[in-house]
C-alpha cells in the first residue's frame, strides 16, 4: 500500500501503472507529473491520476514513491527537477529500457541510490500518450528490478510489491546482467532490423525491392517501426553491452557468410537446424 | 484451359494449385506425383488430384503442363526423371524460390530452354504436405514469372492464365532481378535472423536470454523457424545474389556500427528516423 505516488511522465507506461494500482486500491493518491496539460487531464479522465501538476519539484515535496516513467533522453532531466524537494524517506523507481546508465545517473545526481529501485516492465504498447493507458498491461509481463548493494531493502519490498499489484511477475538482476540479456534479446534485433530496412532504402530500385516482400520480411523488420528517439537514447545509454553483442553477432555471422560462399550445404544446414530447434524451443 | 497437368511434388504448394485449377475447371485432369502414397491419397481425397502416381517418367507422357513443386534441392533430379519421356509440346513450369540455378538446371537437361516457363509463387503455408493446401492460397498472392530470350511465348502466356485462373497476380521480370530482389527482401533476412538465433544459442546462459525475449523479438526471430532444408538449398542457388546482398548489408551496418560505438546520437537518430520511415511507407 502506498499512500501518495507521483508519476512522472503520464504515457502508456506511467498511466498504465496508475490505471491499474488504483484500480486495485494500492495507492491512496496518484499525482501525474508532465508537460502537457491535455495528456494530463486525459490521464485524469480515464483515471489513472488523481490530480496533475507541471512542477515536478512541488508534486514530489510530499511523495512515498515516485515512478519515473520519463524516456531514457529525459530521465536525467527528470531526476534533476526533483532532487531539491524529493522527501529523505521517499522511494523512487524507474521504467528505462537501459539500467546501468540509470543508476549512474541517479548516484551522480543524489550522491546515493539508497532511495532508489532501478526498473523495466517487460511490456509497452505500440500506441503513446495516456490515451493508451490499459489497466492490464503488466498482468502476467515480467517486471526486472535491479538493485545495487546501496539499494534499501524494504524500498524493494515495496517497489516489488507495487508492481506484484499490478499483475506482474517481478525477478531480480543485477543491472550489469539486465543490460546484457537486454542487449542480446532486444537492443541487437532492433539493429539488425534498423540495419536492414536502412540498406534496402539506399537502392536505386526501393519501391519494387519492397513490393516483393512477403510477410516474412513484415514480421522480420517490424521494429524497425519503433520510435527513432526512444532507440537512439536506448543506444547511447547501453553503449557497451549493444557493442559487445554487436561483435559477437558479427562474429558469429562469418561462419554463415563463409558457408554461404563456400556453397556448403552441410554446414549451413547445421547452422539453420540449430537455429530452428533454438528458437522453437524457446519461442514456441 | 488445360487438359492434363501434372504436379510433381504434392505438397502445400503443389496441392493448393491442383485445388484452385480443378475448383475453377481450368483443367481436365490433374495427376499428382509423389513418393508418398499416403500423401497422394490425401491431396486426391481433398480434390487437389484426379489421380496419382509414383513414377514421374510414367506421369508426364501424356502431360501438357507440368508443374514442378518439389524443393529445391530436388529441383534438377524431378527434371531428369521426366526428361526421356516428356513430350515435346509439353510446357514446364516450376515453383521454386530461386530461379537463375532451375533454369540453369533445365537448359543443362534439356538442352534448350524453350518449353519452360520459370515461376516463384509469393505465398506459402506453415505447413507441409497435401493435408495443407487450401483452394485459395494464391488467390490475391503474387506470382513472378521470369522467361529467359527462349521461352516459347505461347508458353508463357498458358502459365500465366493458369495461375491467374487460381486468383494470383502475375508479373513478369528476369531472372537475375527476381534473385537479386529476393535475396534483398527474404534470403538476407533469413541468414540474420538464423545468425542471431545461432549466436544467442552459443551463450553460457541461453535459457535466460531467451526467457526475457519479448514479442519484438519473436516476431524477428519467426522466420528463423524456416525449413533448415529448404534454406539451405536456396542458399546454395542462390549463392551469387545474396553473397552481394550480404556484403551490401554488412557494409552499410558499419555506419550504425560506428555510430553506437561513438555515441553519436544524431546520427542514430538519422539512420533509425529513416528506416523507420521507409518501412512504414511500405509496409503499413
Amino acid at each position: 500500500m502506498i499512500n501518495h505516488l507521483v508519476i512522472i511522465g503520464v504515457g502508456s507506461i506511467g498511466a498504465s501503472l496508475g490505471l491499474a494500482l488504483r484500480r486495485e486500491g494500492f495507492v491512496q493518491k496518484v499525482t501525474g507529473v508532465g508537460r502537457g496539460v491535455e495528456n494530463l487531464k486525459i490521464a485524469q479522465q480515464r483515471g489513472a491520476i488523481d490530480e496533475y501538476n507541471t512542477d515536478a519539484e512541488a508534486a514530489v515535496a510530499n511523495a512515498d514513491m515516485v515512478f519515473l516513467a520519463v524516456p531514457m533522453g529525459t530521465m536525467r532531466a527528470a531526476m534533476l527537477s526533483i532532487k531539491d524537494s524529493l522527501p529523505a524517506n521517499a522511494i523512487v523507481t524507474d521504467g528505462g529500457s537501459t539500467k546501468g546508465s540509470v543508476i549512474k545517473d541517479f548516484a551522480e545526481v543524489f550522491g546515493s541510490t539508497t532511495q532508489f529501485v532501478p526498473g523495466h516492465p517487460i511490456a509497452g504498447t505500440e500506441k503513446s500518450g495516456a490515451a493508451a493507458a490499459i489497466h492490464d498491461l503488466y498482468n502476467g509481463k515480467r517486471v526486472l528490478l535491479t538493485p545495487d548493494a546501496a539499494t534499501n531493502a524494504e524500498a524493494l519490498n515495496v517497489v516489488r510489491e507495487m508492481w506484484q499489484a499490478a499483475g506482474a511477475n517481478v525477478e531480480e538482476m543485477s543491472a550489469e546482467h539486465h543490460d546484457t540479456v537486454l542487449a542480446a534479446t532486444s537492443h541487437l534485433p532492433h539493429m539488425l532490423a534498423f540495419g536492414l530496412v536502412d540498406s534496402l532504402a539506399k537502392m536505386d530500385d526501393v519501391d519494387e525491392i519492397f513490393k516483393y516482400a512477403a510477410g516474412g520480411f513484415r514480421d522480420f523488420t517490424r521494429i524497425a517501426s519503433s520510435d527513432p528517439t526512444m532507440w537512439r537514447d536506448i543506444c547511447v545509454n547501453n553503449r557497451e553491452a549493444l557493442m559487445a553483442s554487436m561483435d559477437r553477432y558479427l562474429d558469429d555471422m562469418k561462419e554463415i557468410y563463409a558457408a554461404v560462399d563456400a556453397g556448403d550445404a552441410d554446414k549451413l544446414q547445421e547452422i539453420f537446424s540449430t537455429a530452428k530447434a533454438t528458437r522453437d524451443k524457446f519461442c514456441s
